[in-house]
């Protein structure tokens, strides 16, 4: 990186990638427009093997959350799972008044706890939110406008994934790497594929194994990390790609590219401005196995958001079906 | 309804219907097995138009929880939609600080408050679960067995939607309406369709479009309604379907066909016996519009559970792609 | 009520009744500060037969939340008690292998929906909150200044039960009556109690015990109730008391005397202009029993609020002890 | 510590201090009953200057719990405030059309995540609980009996501080120093102050202390501390106490007295068997320095639970008042 983008490059990046009014004053869900039916039909033709791959961590305590970083967790915890019935109430015969031995349960989950969708709510620009809506759209009743439930019919599509490190020769990048368009070019090349429009693009960086392995997820939410760097919405722009995903906590390289007051700053631009659904904290482990052993590295991907109405991010169980 | 099922009609069936070491003793997924990769490849052959729908009810205060019943709620409710940061925090400046403006949500949410499916956790046969698991496997820290999170590379396969009032010339039917397997045959007649192993089967009542034409979810949660009768636990076994859903609160008739001291007789059977994951809440009326329209009743389903650690339940956002 | 108060009313009662700065400028706690030391040792004194009144609901699914009202429950549910380990598993054994067999629990609290303290963070004038506090220190972290823990030392004083319909001869309030200032001097001469600076004032209108006869809180949370006069806040003002408290969902009398536009104008004024505590669905039955019987209206009150941090309210459980 | 406790001590221990039956066969409260009327006013005579000393940790996440420990936290996380309503809400203008400015809120919190009271359904002995009752009256449902809410009209009484460490010429006790009933009455003769039957007794170890200075709560849920010996059963079966609290996360010491398999052996048989309600994680620091100025080691102690339907613990504001 070689110097700290200013608040002059963002507002200079607002102006050139702005998609607002691209469909409609009432869009609500931006570049998922991208996907055309065509592309749906085509992404289904994709499912050669019958094979499902998973690319959701478990929702349980041993999540990301919590662990140590610099980072503020915001009232983001791991998702704690209750039980409202049990088998051993079940065991117990203090169910059988009623006839059936059955157990229940109830999760009290922040949205971006775990494998999620960044919904269009999600980030503003100064007071605006994506397609223009005004900030004020999202209260503490919820995102007014372009709420998660907006999606409920989307997230389908050509999946296309790309294993940045692989394609560099590296078992995963270190902290700090800035993946640049060329990166993604890279790994296209090396893999194969060509982006399309309304791809739903998936990046590795490997970052997430290496926490697994360490078996401890210090530093993850909101640390160092590699990332996109401020320079990909270049890429972003010109591929029309429906969505982006990767391994890690905030998609986004850190430590940040800007100058001092500034954080996250390709989320300034991506959400608000492109009005581009991001997808964070996704497992590729699996299916980075699975595409280095078969070389296809396109599949059918179908990840569907909770319609939570209101909801700024919804958590998903993303899958890739070869 | 002939007469009252009893306690040795149950046994009955639990010894004629149980698929326990069917998939080996370590199984917790049940007849989802019977979904192969062929299965999923040809269910992808099935997107022909690049349309895709839902089968979500969104997830609010507006959902069935809560409404007048005399079935006890037992801790459902409706889903807790809470915002963390706002967009009203971002427009009166108080996140600046931060260097980012962002909206951040949770959500208290009981796992099978809306559209959902039922895990294999979740109903016990006296004091056993499927495969034959000991029920106390299920305890105040979640199932440690069948946990929903063992599908979470599932939920894929050719869908086939049911809909039955429409085959025998109804809106809907009426509450205490049992379908019989001569129903389900009836519609498969009628919309052409055959029912094939590792098939995810959709039913519609048009209890839940009565609701919401009234606007109101009273009797829906636990009340009487129409749903499967007990006798479709042979229609069920013989055809091997990987899972069945509809769009009731509980899938089965309601009131039940059994004697005093047993609720659910055919959860008792379904769930722990036979290990069929079911899907209850769905949303159909947009599917039931668009298969009358295109007259095309089989489609491919993806309806990816959230892999919540040792839930024996979870919402969904079933997609019928066709 | 003769006529509606209007903008220009509310705006002549801010400017009399505004108690900002009184108490320096960092003060958080407002008309708390009335009650000295001495009042306190004064109260204690009260304390003759050694008898405790819990004035507090029970705290459950039955609580008044989720009762049928126009007024919109804005997230308020009941108290979800969850359980987090229990007896049955300790029956089933499952938790021997810890060598100690115990139950845990949790609760899912809206922290204003059952017999609680409204907090000074809980209403604004405009943009400000009491002492002038810019009201934009309460946001989703939580309110930065007036948070009820800044009350943790406080809620003890001298009671004074005023018991209203009692004392007009009636078994209780209509919905819709404006209790008066000369209604509430009326009690006092009743009862033979005078008010003090400092008192903690408990006021009966009976709508509660009407809602428990009824096995009914419909129409209870946010609808038409007896309460407190606008005029009221003039008695309040003169009195110099620490805190009142009433049985009913708000305090103030319901529908409204206000016109178009304005809701809870007793609301606007009390709490961020005078910096007056207010305590809500106070449970005053058996209090009101007592009193009857004994002739004693005053007595020891302790009410601690839970010191949840940044928190606009709290449940309390108050005790009345004489 | 001499030898290891064994499951004889315990059954020895159980036979010796059972309450079973001493209040009646329904009593729900076990030694609060010890605290008569005659009690509680002369409790209320100990109240001179008028001064009131919380014994309350804030509840926010700074709390004790998600503290790095060898003990598993078993779901108990800090309590998690979140805002229904904001000032920011207001100050955006969002709320105008309901005619009133305020905020709101909700809190998720386990019910012994702080300072708190230990119900006596929070533990078991074998199959039964305090006064015999069934472990199987503790469901998912709740406490049917014991629970929290048959306290409400308790928890008043006079309060003995015991400063153990400052007895013995110490800062603070050491983790793993076992206090013994000699210990106690040293605390005792050293303050000048005699317990009675019907007693609050609360224990400084100082550990706490040591936390907060810390600026961490490493170790402290759960890992070893100081704490009430096995043997101090004894002085407290003698004393007839209405009940015991500390500044510890769990009043007795760890490392534990026992053989394997035993888990906290004072808790076997305080809670169940003696019927003793017992507080944990109370803040006594300023108590601590106001004794030890003023000398005054007694006081009116007012520390009501709140009353939560079936809960087996409950958060408190404890207040010591003088």
């Amino acid at each position: 990186m070689a110097r700290k983008f200013t608040r002059q490059d963002l507002r200079d990046a607002a102006e050139k990638y702005k998609n607002w009014g691209k469909w409609g004053a009432n869009d609500e869900i931006g570049t998922l427009n991208y996907t055309t039916p065509e592309d749906i039909v085509a992404a289904a033709r994709l499912v050669r093997q019958g094979k499902v791959i998973s690319l959701a961590l478990n929702f349980d305590q041993h999540g990301p959350q919590g662990a140590k970083t610099a980072y503020p967790a915001l009232g983001r915890i791991n998702p704690l799972h209750v039980m409202l019935r049990t088998g051993t109430d079940a065991y117990s015969g203090v169910l059988d008044h009623r006839g059936i031995r059955a157990a229940d349960d109830m999760v009290v989950m922040p949205l971006q706890c775990g494998t999620q969708w960044d919904g269009l709510g999600h980030v503003f620009y100064e007071n605006f939110m994506w397609n223009g809506y005004d900030c004020r759209e999202v209260t503490s009743f919820g995102a007014q406008k372009c709420g998660i439930e907006k999606t409920k019919n989307k997230m389908v599509g050509r999946g296309v994934f790309l294993d940045v490190p692989r394609a560099l020769g590296r078992e995963a990048l270190e902290d700090g790497y800035a993946i640049a368009s060329a990166d993604l070019e890279q790994a296209c090349k090396a893999e194969g594929v060509t982006i399309k429009r309304g791809d739903y693009v998936i990046v590795r960086t490997g970052q997430m194994e290496r926490c697994l392995a360490a078996k401890s997820w210090d530093g993850y939410p909101g640390g160092d990390a590699p990332g996109f760097s401020f320079e990909t919405l270049e890429w972003i722009h010109r591929t029309e790609i429906a969505a982006i995903a990767s391994d890690t906590w905030g998609c986004e390289v850190r430590p940040i590219e800007t100058e001092a007051g500034i954080n996250q700053p390709w989320h300034w631009i991506t959400i608000p401005i492109m009005g581009i659904t991001m997808g964070e904290i996704f497992y590729v482990a699996d299916l980075a196995r699975d595409c280095a052993h078969d070389k296809v590295y396109e599949f059918m991907f179908v990840a569907p958001a909770i319609p939570i109405t209101g909801a700024v991010g919804s958590p998903t169980n993303p899958l890739a079906i070869k």
